[in-house]
């Protein structure tokens, strides 16, 4: 049972979450992930809420089991020290302004130069290119102006933000497959590429079908409540109790329905294809909320669940958590604190693999400068 | 200049969106992309509005650059030919039910067992284990059963489904993860491995923040609308003309927000610190909007970015696909039509990478077997 990234040592320069959040998956499968961070703050989410026993469960979230030093990479110190974890490195990661490297003399080509196997990612709100490169961003803003926003939300209201951090996430996944690929590269090459990717660019990769709409039609789409813009029915719907999802993505699916709800329509011409039920979509709404009204939501997913047709409850973050599925996959991990007790729950590894064991805890995160000695033993033994 | 998966082969069985999206980005950073697809139909996606010339654009969006190949895996015929590509591919991708492959004899342990070094990678609702693998599930039903619908959408209203199709593209975010993570452990032991990637695991994954909250407080988060559940001011505030986007992430940005603002209220105790501006949230965000209303978004946005603070527009898809940065970073290329014209635009590659061309354009997506003489020569010329 070995992790399949066994062996890698990941450099990490960044911090919030768009990088932690790519070192955390390459961590999950099996890097060795050295955090370097500034002397006497470190990562700002060391102070970002909610806390227990005085550490930033956020934080602990994101950074379980990687290690930390403190470095000043303006001192004469703190650069030898980084050079020679460079020396030892096979990715470094970083999230800096760009420019900002440049100016410590740690940029793309100067790195290169001095250690050309390294693979050198980089993250940032607009790229290292374009006339918005500099400009600072957060998640808020990759979401709204990348699209994202302008199709979440109820129809004719303002938008909303997606609930998860997709703006900083969806960077943080594209950086790990960027990385991933650029070390592969490297197997046949010898040498480290330089991956330069943008939280505003990963936002509009996430819009395929609504880049096709506006593309085709000319107009671009709106907010459409929790109802699928193209495929109906593909939204919630009532039940006493409560809402629930029904996703009848084809025809066959739809007939199903149709035959589990006694609701004898799939004939008919206004819904027989889907084009004719996205036309017809208040109606065929109030039709089968007619039917799933008379009882509660359990019922219509067993029912429906029976019948071979996707539906699903609403869950909040506490019932996916105990989720059976979810338990059963490993999805909710203990992260210990330092005496190996349970401190606080966090997202398993999502990449299941075998050969590679699915731990069902993690190791803390570190406190900031907390595993310097071992670091720079580990240097030494070289 | 040479992408870095450059001479990989990837047999893609996938259909719909996760495993397709996944092929898609393997695709982009160079490998060759066989879509192995059922005979008469294919992928369900080309029967998918909008379409353009009889073609789907959303089947295009997500296939451009892949080549097709129609197999009956049922047929003598079929399987014969399926076998030989296997003989050949790096990595093969599929999204069946869990069992369906067992059944046609292509379960992992009989592939791994006949071509020990091929990469096995599936994408499911639910896994291939746990008390629900064998349920169907659609985008909708994960991003529902997931609890990303629980943290998105009004406070006190239902909540929505996130625009984008996350529940499908997570999870073949993760798949390509786990497949390059796969192929780099490749080149040390020479043999392939199982990846086992769920829609469900997939939204879990993206919880950072509401697990973290759900675990220490006890307390399941709830939508928040446009605002950050703990960061603020970090939401969308009214300008004279419409909606932006102000992102304060820390101290020294909300006193530079309160100077350019001309609102003198950074050392006032219920605004001088995250925690207190998040208690104060409302109030802060009347205030901050009694200044905003003043002016226009534009006025807004080149006042704050002079400043240094995280601000933007909220765009329609139309607008950021003639953003100046997005067009500056070549994120919106042209796919072509079969005679070199271009028919319709998609998402580029957020992947940047040195020494890697970053096409403008795409080759069209394929018809429906509409490669099998190419596929076939190539197998004979091995």
């Amino acid at each position: 049972m070995t992790l399949p990234l066994a062996g890698l040592v990941v450099l990490d320069l960044t911090h919030v979450l768009a990088g932690p959040f790519a070192s955390m998956t390459l961590a999950d499968l099996g890097a060795r992930v050295i955090k370097v961070e500034r002397p006497g703050i470190g990562d700002d989410t060391r102070a970002f809420p909610p806390f227990k026993d005085g550490r930033s469960a956020y934080f602990a979230a994101i950074n379980h089991g990687k290690a930390s030093i403190a470095l000043d990479l303006k001192s004469e110190d703190g650069r030898e020290t980084f050079e020679r974890l460079m020396a030892r490195a096979d990715v470094l990661l970083e999230n800096n302004r760009p420019g900002a490297m440049d100016r410590l003399g740690y940029g793309w080509e100067a790195v290169h130069e001095a250690y050309p196997a390294l693979v050198y990612g980089s993250v940032s709100g607009f790229g290292h290119t374009g006339p918005d490169a500099k400009r600072p961003s957060y998640d808020m803003v990759a979401q709204a102006r990348g699209g994202v926003m302008s199709i979440t939300g109820e129809e004719g209201r303002d938008p909303v933000r997606v609930g998860a951090s997709i703006g900083d996430i969806a960077a943080g996944m594209y950086l790990t497959q960027g990385v991933l690929a650029a070390l592969l590269d490297r197997e046949r090459t010898g040498l480290g590429r330089r991956v330069d990717v943008s939280m505003l660019d990963s936002q509009l990769a996430l819009l395929e079908h609504a880049i096709a709409i506006a593309s085709v039609t000319g107009k671009a789409p709106g907010p459409t409540g929790a109802r699928h813009p193209s495929i109906a029915p593909f939204e919630t719907f009532h039940a006493s109790d409560g809402l629930f999802v029904i996703a009848a993505g084809n025809d066959t699916l739809f007939e199903k329905l149709c035959v589990t709800l006694g609701l004898p329509i799939s004939d008919d011409p206004r819904f027989a294809t889907n084009p004719a039920r996205c036309d017809n979509v208040r109606l065929l709404k109030r039709l089968i909320e007619a039917v799933t009204l008379e009882h509660p939501r359990a019922h219509w997913i067993a029912k429906l669940t029976a019948a071979g047709i996707p539906t699903g409850a609403i869950q909040s973050v506490d019932e996916v958590m105990k989720d059976p599925q979810i338990i059963a996959r490993n999805m909710v991990v203990d992260v210990l604190d330092r005496n190996g007790r349970q401190a606080y729950k966090a997202a398993g590894n999502p990449i299941k693999m075998s050969g590679a064991e699915d731990k069902t805890s993690r190791a803390p995160a570190p406190d900031l400068d907390g595993n310097r000695g071992e670091i720079l033993r580990w240097l030494d033994g070289s």
